[in-house]
Protein backbone atom coordinates (compact mmCIF):
# COMPACT_ATOMS: atom_id res chain seq x y z
CA UNK A 1 0.00 0.00 0.00
CA UNK A 2 1.79 3.06 -1.22
CA UNK A 3 1.05 6.11 1.13
CA UNK A 4 1.82 8.09 -1.24
CA UNK A 5 0.19 10.18 -4.00
CA UNK A 6 1.07 8.33 -6.95
CA UNK A 7 2.70 10.75 -9.43
CA UNK A 8 2.57 10.03 -13.44
CA UNK A 9 5.52 11.01 -14.74
CA UNK A 10 4.15 11.46 -18.34
CA UNK A 11 2.19 14.82 -17.19
CA UNK A 12 3.41 18.67 -17.42
CA UNK A 13 3.60 19.61 -13.48
CA UNK A 14 6.40 19.26 -12.18
CA UNK A 15 6.54 17.41 -8.73
CA UNK A 16 7.88 20.29 -6.93
CA UNK A 17 4.41 22.15 -8.14
CA UNK A 18 2.38 18.97 -7.14
CA UNK A 19 4.26 19.05 -3.42
CA UNK A 20 3.56 22.99 -2.98
CA UNK A 21 -0.25 22.32 -4.17
CA UNK A 22 -0.44 19.53 -1.60
CA UNK A 23 0.95 21.81 1.41
CA UNK A 24 -0.51 24.79 0.31
CA UNK A 25 -4.13 23.68 -0.20
CA UNK A 26 -4.49 22.23 3.58
CA UNK A 27 -2.47 25.16 4.75
CA UNK A 28 -4.69 28.26 3.30
CA UNK A 29 -8.16 26.16 4.41
CA UNK A 30 -7.36 24.70 7.85
CA UNK A 31 -5.64 27.93 9.61
CA UNK A 32 -8.29 30.01 8.10
CA UNK A 33 -11.38 27.57 9.22
CA UNK A 34 -9.76 27.74 12.55
CA UNK A 35 -8.94 31.22 13.06
CA UNK A 36 -12.38 31.99 11.50
CA UNK A 37 -14.21 29.27 13.84
CA UNK A 38 -12.51 30.69 17.26
CA UNK A 39 -13.19 34.58 16.05
CA UNK A 40 -16.73 34.17 16.69
CA UNK A 41 -16.24 32.63 19.84
CA UNK A 42 -13.79 33.76 21.93
CA UNK A 43 -12.98 37.91 21.56
CA UNK A 44 -9.53 37.91 21.73
CA UNK A 45 -7.32 37.91 18.67
CA UNK A 46 -4.06 37.01 20.79
CA UNK A 47 -5.90 33.38 21.22
CA UNK A 48 -6.86 33.47 17.72
CA UNK A 49 -3.24 33.97 16.78
CA UNK A 50 -1.65 31.35 19.16
CA UNK A 51 -4.01 28.71 18.11
CA UNK A 52 -3.60 29.34 14.45
CA UNK A 53 0.50 29.38 14.76
CA UNK A 54 -0.20 26.69 17.28
CA UNK A 55 -2.24 24.94 14.18
CA UNK A 56 0.30 25.95 11.39
CA UNK A 57 3.34 24.12 13.49
CA UNK A 58 1.28 21.19 14.09
CA UNK A 59 -0.11 20.79 10.63
CA UNK A 60 2.93 21.53 8.80
CA UNK A 61 5.16 18.70 11.23
CA UNK A 62 2.00 16.26 10.80
CA UNK A 63 2.22 16.62 6.68
CA UNK A 64 5.87 17.21 6.31
CA UNK A 65 7.26 14.68 8.71
CA UNK A 66 4.10 12.33 7.82
CA UNK A 67 4.75 12.17 4.47
CA UNK A 68 8.85 12.26 4.71
CA UNK A 69 8.24 9.02 6.59
CA UNK A 70 5.46 7.52 4.65
CA UNK A 71 7.90 8.20 1.00
CA UNK A 72 10.50 5.99 3.44
CA UNK A 73 7.82 3.69 3.77
CA UNK A 74 7.26 3.06 0.08
CA UNK A 75 10.95 2.98 -0.59
CA UNK A 76 11.29 0.31 1.36
CA UNK A 77 7.67 -1.56 0.39
CA UNK A 78 9.36 -1.04 -3.31
CA UNK A 79 12.95 -2.58 -2.10
CA UNK A 80 11.11 -5.62 -0.61
CA UNK A 81 9.03 -6.55 -3.60
CA UNK A 82 12.11 -6.14 -5.57
CA UNK A 83 14.05 -8.39 -3.73
CA UNK A 84 10.87 -10.92 -3.50
CA UNK A 85 10.45 -10.78 -7.69
CA UNK A 86 14.35 -11.59 -7.77
CA UNK A 87 14.11 -14.52 -5.67
CA UNK A 88 11.23 -15.53 -7.54
CA UNK A 89 12.70 -15.52 -10.82
CA UNK A 90 16.10 -17.89 -9.59
CA UNK A 91 13.88 -20.11 -7.44
CA UNK A 92 10.57 -20.65 -9.84
CA UNK A 93 11.78 -19.13 -12.96
CA UNK A 94 8.99 -21.12 -14.71
CA UNK A 95 6.14 -19.63 -12.68
CA UNK A 96 7.24 -16.27 -13.23
CA UNK A 97 7.83 -16.98 -16.97
CA UNK A 98 4.22 -17.83 -17.07
CA UNK A 99 3.23 -14.48 -15.22
CA UNK A 100 4.85 -12.68 -17.90
CA UNK A 101 3.11 -15.08 -20.50
CA UNK A 102 -0.57 -14.26 -18.82
CA UNK A 103 -0.05 -10.74 -18.72
CA UNK A 104 0.62 -10.70 -22.27
CA UNK A 105 -2.51 -13.11 -22.84
CA UNK A 106 -4.15 -10.52 -21.04
CA UNK A 107 -3.80 -8.25 -23.82
CA UNK A 108 -4.75 -10.27 -26.82
CA UNK A 109 -1.74 -11.94 -27.49
CA UNK A 110 -1.94 -15.32 -28.84
CA UNK A 111 -0.25 -18.26 -26.62
CA UNK A 112 2.81 -18.63 -29.10
CA UNK A 113 3.27 -14.92 -29.40
CA UNK A 114 3.21 -14.42 -25.57
CA UNK A 115 5.76 -16.64 -24.56
CA UNK A 116 7.94 -15.86 -27.15
CA UNK A 117 7.90 -12.58 -26.07
CA UNK A 118 7.89 -14.00 -22.20
CA UNK A 119 11.16 -15.54 -22.92
CA UNK A 120 12.53 -12.83 -24.54
CA UNK A 121 11.85 -10.81 -21.61
CA UNK A 122 13.63 -13.54 -19.62
CA UNK A 123 16.82 -13.37 -21.29
CA UNK A 124 18.14 -10.39 -19.05
CA UNK A 125 16.98 -10.76 -15.44
CA UNK A 126 16.99 -7.46 -14.44
CA UNK A 127 14.64 -6.23 -17.14
CA UNK A 128 12.45 -9.42 -16.17
CA UNK A 129 12.18 -8.34 -12.92
CA UNK A 130 11.62 -4.83 -13.61
CA UNK A 131 8.71 -6.09 -15.93
CA UNK A 132 7.57 -7.53 -13.07
CA UNK A 133 7.35 -5.16 -10.98
CA UNK A 134 5.56 -2.78 -13.40
CA UNK A 135 3.44 -4.71 -15.23
CA UNK A 136 1.96 -7.12 -12.71
CA UNK A 137 2.43 -5.42 -9.42
CA UNK A 138 1.67 -2.00 -10.90
CA UNK A 139 4.97 -0.48 -8.88
CA UNK A 140 6.94 2.72 -10.02
CA UNK A 141 10.84 2.84 -8.57
CA UNK A 142 10.31 5.85 -5.67
CA UNK A 143 13.13 8.06 -6.12
CA UNK A 144 14.51 7.99 -2.12
CA UNK A 145 16.56 11.47 -2.76
CA UNK A 146 13.23 13.59 -3.06
CA UNK A 147 11.46 12.70 -0.27
CA UNK A 148 13.61 14.70 2.16
CA UNK A 149 13.01 17.94 -0.38
CA UNK A 150 9.33 16.76 -1.11
CA UNK A 151 8.70 16.78 2.93
CA UNK A 152 10.09 20.23 3.56
CA UNK A 153 8.49 21.75 0.26
CA UNK A 154 5.46 20.30 1.67
CA UNK A 155 5.83 21.89 4.90
CA UNK A 156 7.05 25.24 3.92
CA UNK A 157 4.28 25.58 1.40
CA UNK A 158 1.60 25.00 4.68
CA UNK A 159 3.74 27.40 6.83
CA UNK A 160 3.52 30.36 3.66
CA UNK A 161 -0.53 29.32 3.19
CA UNK A 162 -1.25 29.38 6.91
CA UNK A 163 0.05 32.85 7.42
CA UNK A 164 -1.99 33.87 5.07
CA UNK A 165 -5.64 34.03 6.98
CA UNK A 166 -3.51 34.96 9.33
CA UNK A 167 -1.98 37.80 8.75
CA UNK A 168 -5.35 39.90 9.15
CA UNK A 169 -5.46 39.24 13.06
CA UNK A 170 -2.03 40.70 13.51
CA UNK A 171 -2.60 44.06 11.91
CA UNK A 172 -6.30 44.76 12.26
CA UNK A 173 -8.30 45.55 15.07
CA UNK A 174 -11.35 44.70 16.60
CA UNK A 175 -11.53 41.16 16.23
CA UNK A 176 -14.43 41.81 13.67
CA UNK A 177 -12.62 43.49 11.46
CA UNK A 178 -10.07 41.41 11.31
CA UNK A 179 -12.34 38.19 10.48
CA UNK A 180 -13.42 40.44 7.14
CA UNK A 181 -10.06 40.96 6.57
CA UNK A 182 -8.76 37.39 7.07
CA UNK A 183 -11.99 36.27 5.13
CA UNK A 184 -11.77 38.63 2.01
CA UNK A 185 -7.57 38.00 1.83
CA UNK A 186 -8.34 33.91 1.98
CA UNK A 187 -11.05 33.75 -0.32
CA UNK A 188 -8.92 35.86 -2.94
CA UNK A 189 -6.45 33.67 -2.01
CA UNK A 190 -7.69 30.51 -2.29
CA UNK A 191 -9.37 31.68 -5.87
CA UNK A 192 -5.78 32.51 -7.33
CA UNK A 193 -4.38 29.37 -5.95
CA UNK A 194 -7.22 27.24 -7.20
CA UNK A 195 -7.33 28.77 -10.52
CA UNK A 196 -3.30 28.09 -10.92
CA UNK A 197 -3.79 24.67 -9.47
CA UNK A 198 -6.76 24.11 -11.81
CA UNK A 199 -4.32 25.06 -14.95
CA UNK A 200 -1.70 22.54 -13.86
CA UNK A 201 -4.00 19.89 -13.23
CA UNK A 202 -7.35 19.12 -15.61
CA UNK A 203 -7.17 22.77 -17.72
CA UNK A 204 -10.84 23.81 -15.74
CA UNK A 205 -8.71 26.58 -14.07
CA UNK A 206 -12.39 28.48 -13.45
CA UNK A 207 -13.68 25.20 -11.89
CA UNK A 208 -11.22 24.67 -9.69
CA UNK A 209 -11.20 28.32 -8.56
CA UNK A 210 -14.24 28.16 -7.09
CA UNK A 211 -14.15 24.40 -5.73
CA UNK A 212 -11.07 25.26 -3.91
CA UNK A 213 -12.68 28.38 -2.25
CA UNK A 214 -15.97 26.29 -1.19
CA UNK A 215 -13.75 23.78 0.24
CA UNK A 216 -12.10 26.41 2.65
CA UNK A 217 -15.40 28.79 2.85
CA UNK A 218 -17.23 25.27 4.17
CA UNK A 219 -14.54 24.10 6.73
CA UNK A 220 -14.62 27.79 8.25
CA UNK A 221 -18.28 27.45 8.41
CA UNK A 222 -18.46 24.45 10.07
CA UNK A 223 -15.66 25.57 12.58
CA UNK A 224 -17.58 28.52 13.18
CA UNK A 225 -20.84 26.79 14.06
CA UNK A 226 -18.94 24.60 16.15
CA UNK A 227 -17.48 26.81 17.86
CA UNK A 228 -20.28 29.37 18.68
CA UNK A 229 -22.46 26.17 19.86
CA UNK A 230 -19.96 25.53 23.02
CA UNK A 231 -18.92 29.03 23.58
CA UNK B 1 -1.34 14.62 -12.05
CA UNK B 2 -3.62 12.15 -9.93
CA UNK B 3 -4.14 14.05 -6.80
CA UNK B 4 -5.21 11.07 -4.78
CA UNK B 5 -2.99 8.17 -3.67
CA UNK B 6 -2.15 5.00 -5.59
CA UNK B 7 -4.04 2.40 -4.46
CA UNK B 8 -1.70 -0.57 -4.95
CA UNK B 9 -4.63 -3.56 -6.70
CA UNK B 10 -2.10 -6.50 -5.15
CA UNK B 11 -1.62 -5.13 -1.89
CA UNK B 12 -3.14 -7.02 0.86
CA UNK B 13 -5.02 -3.91 2.58
CA UNK B 14 -8.18 -2.83 1.42
CA UNK B 15 -9.06 0.93 0.28
CA UNK B 16 -11.20 1.13 3.13
CA UNK B 17 -8.07 0.02 5.53
CA UNK B 18 -5.99 3.33 3.46
CA UNK B 19 -8.81 5.30 3.99
CA UNK B 20 -9.16 4.99 7.38
CA UNK B 21 -5.39 5.30 8.17
CA UNK B 22 -5.03 8.59 6.07
CA UNK B 23 -7.88 10.26 8.43
CA UNK B 24 -6.78 8.70 11.63
CA UNK B 25 -3.09 9.92 11.46
CA UNK B 26 -3.80 13.28 10.93
CA UNK B 27 -7.22 13.49 13.12
CA UNK B 28 -4.76 11.99 15.91
CA UNK B 29 -1.68 14.41 15.61
CA UNK B 30 -3.11 17.83 14.39
CA UNK B 31 -5.67 18.15 17.20
CA UNK B 32 -3.45 16.15 19.53
CA UNK B 33 -0.89 18.67 18.82
CA UNK B 34 -3.41 21.59 18.86
CA UNK B 35 -4.38 20.88 21.87
CA UNK B 36 -1.40 20.65 23.70
CA UNK B 37 0.39 23.63 22.22
CA UNK B 38 -2.78 25.89 23.72
CA UNK B 39 -2.97 24.05 27.09
CA UNK B 40 0.72 25.50 28.05
CA UNK B 41 -0.77 29.20 26.83
CA UNK B 42 -3.99 29.78 27.32
CA UNK B 43 -5.36 28.57 31.31
CA UNK B 44 -9.07 27.83 29.94
CA UNK B 45 -10.25 24.42 28.80
CA UNK B 46 -13.50 25.83 26.77
CA UNK B 47 -10.68 27.88 24.80
CA UNK B 48 -8.42 24.57 24.16
CA UNK B 49 -12.05 22.22 24.02
CA UNK B 50 -13.45 25.08 21.16
CA UNK B 51 -9.98 25.50 19.49
CA UNK B 52 -9.79 21.32 19.04
CA UNK B 53 -13.47 21.33 18.10
CA UNK B 54 -12.93 23.76 15.51
CA UNK B 55 -9.81 21.82 13.87
CA UNK B 56 -11.89 18.38 13.66
CA UNK B 57 -14.59 20.54 12.05
CA UNK B 58 -12.44 22.41 9.64
CA UNK B 59 -9.28 19.46 9.03
CA UNK B 60 -11.80 16.86 8.92
CA UNK B 61 -13.82 18.78 6.12
CA UNK B 62 -10.99 19.77 4.37
CA UNK B 63 -9.75 16.27 3.87
CA UNK B 64 -12.63 14.29 3.00
CA UNK B 65 -14.36 17.55 0.79
CA UNK B 66 -10.60 17.88 -0.64
CA UNK B 67 -10.39 14.59 -1.45
CA UNK B 68 -13.31 13.84 -2.82
CA UNK B 69 -12.72 16.62 -5.32
CA UNK B 70 -9.61 15.47 -6.10
CA UNK B 71 -10.87 12.13 -6.47
CA UNK B 72 -13.58 13.25 -8.90
CA UNK B 73 -10.53 15.11 -10.84
CA UNK B 74 -8.70 12.34 -11.56
CA UNK B 75 -11.48 10.53 -13.37
CA UNK B 76 -11.63 13.29 -15.16
CA UNK B 77 -8.03 13.38 -16.25
CA UNK B 78 -8.40 9.64 -16.84
CA UNK B 79 -11.64 10.60 -18.92
CA UNK B 80 -9.90 13.24 -20.91
CA UNK B 81 -6.95 10.88 -21.46
CA UNK B 82 -8.91 7.96 -22.77
CA UNK B 83 -10.53 10.12 -24.85
CA UNK B 84 -7.26 11.36 -26.73
CA UNK B 85 -5.37 7.73 -27.09
CA UNK B 86 -8.78 6.54 -28.58
CA UNK B 87 -9.22 9.56 -31.20
CA UNK B 88 -5.42 8.75 -31.64
CA UNK B 89 -5.73 4.98 -32.67
CA UNK B 90 -8.30 6.12 -34.83
CA UNK B 91 -6.54 9.20 -36.51
CA UNK B 92 -2.81 8.10 -36.58
CA UNK B 93 -2.88 4.40 -36.02
CA UNK B 94 0.43 4.20 -37.18
CA UNK B 95 2.20 6.12 -34.67
CA UNK B 96 0.18 4.77 -31.55
CA UNK B 97 1.06 0.76 -33.17
CA UNK B 98 4.96 2.37 -33.05
CA UNK B 99 4.29 3.52 -29.49
CA UNK B 100 3.16 -0.22 -28.46
CA UNK B 101 6.06 -1.77 -30.17
CA UNK B 102 8.72 0.85 -28.71
CA UNK B 103 6.94 -0.37 -24.67
CA UNK B 104 7.93 -3.83 -25.67
CA UNK B 105 11.30 -3.12 -27.36
CA UNK B 106 12.31 -1.38 -24.20
CA UNK B 107 11.35 -4.48 -22.75
CA UNK B 108 14.21 -6.45 -24.72
CA UNK B 109 11.57 -8.09 -27.36
CA UNK B 110 13.29 -8.45 -30.79
CA UNK B 111 11.76 -5.64 -33.42
CA UNK B 112 9.99 -9.02 -35.01
CA UNK B 113 8.18 -10.22 -32.27
CA UNK B 114 7.12 -6.40 -30.59
CA UNK B 115 5.58 -5.80 -34.39
CA UNK B 116 3.38 -8.66 -34.22
CA UNK B 117 2.81 -8.17 -30.33
CA UNK B 118 1.33 -5.14 -31.13
CA UNK B 119 -0.65 -6.00 -34.21
CA UNK B 120 -1.79 -8.53 -31.87
CA UNK B 121 -3.52 -5.77 -29.66
CA UNK B 122 -4.51 -3.10 -31.91
CA UNK B 123 -7.35 -5.87 -33.22
CA UNK B 124 -9.56 -4.63 -30.13
CA UNK B 125 -9.36 -1.42 -30.21
CA UNK B 126 -10.62 -0.86 -26.70
CA UNK B 127 -8.11 -3.45 -25.34
CA UNK B 128 -5.12 -1.29 -27.59
CA UNK B 129 -6.63 2.03 -25.83
CA UNK B 130 -6.41 -0.13 -22.54
CA UNK B 131 -2.76 -0.89 -22.97
CA UNK B 132 -1.85 2.48 -23.97
CA UNK B 133 -2.84 4.19 -20.79
CA UNK B 134 -1.60 1.61 -18.19
CA UNK B 135 1.55 0.71 -20.26
CA UNK B 136 2.30 4.04 -22.11
CA UNK B 137 0.90 6.42 -19.22
CA UNK B 138 0.72 4.81 -16.67
CA UNK B 139 -2.69 5.13 -15.61
CA UNK B 140 -5.21 3.01 -13.49
CA UNK B 141 -8.65 3.34 -14.10
CA UNK B 142 -9.77 4.91 -11.25
CA UNK B 143 -13.34 4.05 -9.54
CA UNK B 144 -15.68 6.97 -9.53
CA UNK B 145 -17.97 5.39 -7.35
CA UNK B 146 -15.83 5.05 -4.75
CA UNK B 147 -14.57 8.78 -4.44
CA UNK B 148 -17.98 9.37 -2.00
CA UNK B 149 -17.45 6.89 0.39
CA UNK B 150 -13.72 7.43 0.57
CA UNK B 151 -14.23 10.90 1.52
CA UNK B 152 -16.75 10.24 3.65
CA UNK B 153 -14.38 7.21 5.66
CA UNK B 154 -11.43 9.62 5.86
CA UNK B 155 -13.33 12.64 7.55
CA UNK B 156 -15.58 10.19 10.18
CA UNK B 157 -11.76 8.73 10.60
CA UNK B 158 -10.80 12.24 11.41
CA UNK B 159 -13.38 13.13 13.51
CA UNK B 160 -12.71 9.74 15.48
CA UNK B 161 -9.36 10.27 16.05
CA UNK B 162 -9.30 13.84 16.92
CA UNK B 163 -11.99 13.28 19.93
CA UNK B 164 -9.40 11.17 21.35
CA UNK B 165 -7.04 13.72 22.32
CA UNK B 166 -9.47 15.93 23.32
CA UNK B 167 -11.56 14.05 25.51
CA UNK B 168 -9.37 14.29 28.97
CA UNK B 169 -10.08 18.27 28.40
CA UNK B 170 -13.59 17.35 28.69
CA UNK B 171 -13.60 15.55 31.92
CA UNK B 172 -10.09 16.53 33.31
CA UNK B 173 -9.60 19.25 35.63
CA UNK B 174 -7.50 21.39 36.29
CA UNK B 175 -5.95 21.80 32.63
CA UNK B 176 -2.64 20.23 33.31
CA UNK B 177 -4.13 16.79 34.14
CA UNK B 178 -6.35 17.08 31.39
CA UNK B 179 -2.73 17.69 29.30
CA UNK B 180 -1.00 14.96 31.03
CA UNK B 181 -4.25 13.02 30.61
CA UNK B 182 -4.10 13.72 26.94
CA UNK B 183 -0.64 13.05 26.03
CA UNK B 184 -0.62 10.08 27.82
CA UNK B 185 -3.76 8.84 25.68
CA UNK B 186 -2.92 9.93 22.79
CA UNK B 187 0.21 8.85 22.66
CA UNK B 188 -1.03 5.52 23.55
CA UNK B 189 -3.04 5.76 20.56
CA UNK B 190 -0.67 6.18 18.39
CA UNK B 191 1.44 3.79 19.14
CA UNK B 192 -1.56 0.96 18.77
CA UNK B 193 -2.38 3.21 16.10
CA UNK B 194 1.32 3.14 14.51
CA UNK B 195 1.46 -0.70 15.09
CA UNK B 196 -1.75 -1.73 13.37
CA UNK B 197 -0.74 0.63 9.99
CA UNK B 198 2.61 -0.46 10.57
CA UNK B 199 1.05 -4.43 10.13
CA UNK B 200 -0.87 -3.67 6.77
CA UNK B 201 2.41 -2.21 4.80
CA UNK B 202 5.80 -3.19 5.50
CA UNK B 203 5.46 -5.49 8.17
CA UNK B 204 7.37 -3.56 10.69
CA UNK B 205 4.97 -2.63 13.09
CA UNK B 206 7.03 -2.16 16.34
CA UNK B 207 8.89 0.57 14.23
CA UNK B 208 5.69 1.97 12.68
CA UNK B 209 4.36 2.63 16.35
CA UNK B 210 7.44 4.50 17.21
CA UNK B 211 7.45 6.57 14.05
CA UNK B 212 3.90 7.77 14.41
CA UNK B 213 4.54 8.61 18.25
CA UNK B 214 7.23 10.35 17.01
CA UNK B 215 5.28 12.83 14.56
CA UNK B 216 2.45 13.44 16.89
CA UNK B 217 5.22 14.82 20.06
CA UNK B 218 6.87 16.21 17.58
CA UNK B 219 4.20 18.49 16.05
CA UNK B 220 2.85 19.02 19.90
CA UNK B 221 6.40 19.93 20.79
CA UNK B 222 6.38 22.70 18.03
CA UNK B 223 2.86 23.95 18.62
CA UNK B 224 3.83 24.01 22.44
CA UNK B 225 6.63 26.20 22.10
CA UNK B 226 4.86 28.41 19.37
CA UNK B 227 2.58 29.17 21.89
CA UNK B 228 4.29 29.51 24.74
CA UNK B 229 6.78 32.41 23.11
CA UNK B 230 3.67 34.15 22.35
CA UNK B 231 1.44 34.04 24.88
Amino acid sequence: MPQTPHVEKHFTASETVRDIVIGMSDGLTVPFALAAGLSGAIDSTRVVVTAGLAEIAAGSIAMGLGGYLAARTDAEHYASELAREDRETVEMPAEETKEVVDVFEEYGLSHKIAVQAAHAIREDRKRWVDFMMRFELGLERPNPSRARTSALTIALSYVAGGLVPLAPYFFLHPMRSALVGSVILTLAALLVFGYIKGRFTVRKPLRSAWQTALVGSLAAAAAFAIAKLIA
